[in-house]
């Protein structure tokens, strides 16, 4: 998908908002699970219920990948119902794959052309050749880790490498990066205080921001200090949505809280003077 | 698998070979594509030729992915071949994953619960609640990416943070995460003169080392560096073994490429007087 595409969708929608399907067996409906694909079931109904008010879904591999072979076909399924349903949508792997070049190009075959996401997660740590394999795909995008949501993001991205911190010097040196304006980042909500010296590096990449909800970020703090021009941002929302009620309702639950991060979006929008 | 039982499955052999399989439809004997799962097929004559030499087996998990469905239904048989017939062989998922807690609790179980893995490959970027989750599986073991055999190494793991390098931080914090018993390296042949500032930190944990053959790192300097007590090293050779031949003899030319490396190994074990 072209950026600009995506660009549109959220100015047509009032919304930047990711729904992340973090489908976990345990926590969806009972009724579910007589289905001969519980995983898929539960992310159709999601996805009908929930793409009004968003403009991109995001599967986190590790849940389909813990049922094995049964876990992989339910992601298959899935891409493929948002691939012929809704192209409109943005899709992201949540997968922080990233490798030596070979491999690399594997992992960017699997995702970009076997599964036909739009984009994918990636770790930085082994530097510019695990990324740029990535790069190489016309309208792919890779979403490269920055400042993750999580508190072990202070072991290592936050302290100093000469003049500033890691996480900066992987927005630094990603700059210098083949094709890097396929690059977006991950920036956790939980961080938003941060924003501000990110956007000073990246004023014009999108950022996929984790950590609303759940984890304790605030929508309010991410906005003010990460949206561009262009928006920029893309925020992402799992068990706050997905789980929002367990029972035989769970999908219009699921919808009235998308909607209500969607109407929140539509303020800050407007706030920001990026939509009328 | 517990350590000591690698240990001496290492004395045995005389050898601290893996190999790993990094198998690709393109570059695999073609009689092979006429077999109704021709990953699996090639695998399997691989390990049938190759295991008298060898104390573990790395799936290189990007090439599987890429094939989708088909190809995690070859990995699971590829694992269902090795641990049913040779459970005293140490397995490596060579996937190099890692996430916030939850989902590093996913990834845990898919390999070291439905895949049935000995170990697995880990990045570091996320820091210490993104590693820990796989530390609490007994008798498995995390294999945390230190220093790399790729260029890519130098952007940020052998970047000055504070007193020393990025990889010798990881080394240093990671020894304090629970469970930090359960945690091997990875560190590149390629950087064997690293070997010995990674010795100082880590004297006592395993290695597994990639890069030696087509990446150029030599055995010879691994080793001297290297090697501890306990053996301490894996040696993982790919390419190098798996595709010594691309004709119908491919399994007999890998037997004497793994054995002609066990007989290396020997030498060097000798040498340093840790087998007699």
């Amino acid at each position: 998908m072209k950026i600009e595409h995506l660009i549109s969708q959220i100015r047509k929608k009032k919304s930047f908002l990711c729904v992340g399907l973090d489908t976990d067996l345990d926590k969806i409906p009972k009724h579910l699970l007589k289905e001969e694909d519980p995983i898929f079931a539960f992310n159709k109904e999601i996805i009908d219920a929930t793409h009004p008010y968003c403009v991109a879904y995001k599967p986190n591999i590790a849940f389909y990948e813990a049922y094995g072979l049964k876990g992989w076909r339910s992601l298959e399924r899935t891409m493929e119902y948002l691939n012929t349903n809704h192209p409109e949508l943005f899709t992201i792997a949540d997968a922080k794959r990233g490798d030596i070049g070979n491999t690399s190009t594997r992992y960017a075959k699997a995702f970009f052309e076997t599964l036909n996401f739009d984009s994918l997660t990636i770790a930085p740590y082994m530097g510019r050749d695990s990324v740029e394999p990535f790069l190489q795909f016309e309208d792919k995008h890779t979403i490269l880790l920055a400042l993750t949501s999580n508190k072990g993001a202070f072991d290592f991205q936050t302290k100093n490498v000469g003049a500033h911190e890691l996480y900066k010097e992987v927005l630094t040196v990603s700059k210098t990066y083949k094709n890097s304006n396929r690059l977006m980042y991950v920036v956790g909500a939980t961080k938003a205080d941060y924003l501000k010296d990110v956007r000073n590096i990246i004023p014009d990449s999108f950022l996929l921001v984790p950590g609303v909800g759940a984890q304790g970020g605030s929508l309010e703090q991410v906005c003010q200090h990460g949206l561009n021009k262009d928006i920029g941002l893309l925020i992402n929302s799992s068990r706050g949505i997905l789980y929002a009620s367990q029972g035989e309702d769970f999908a219009i639950m699921a919808q009235r809280q998308a909607k209500a991060l969607q109407q929140h979006m539509e303020v800050e929008l407007k706030r920001a003077s990026l939509i009328a």
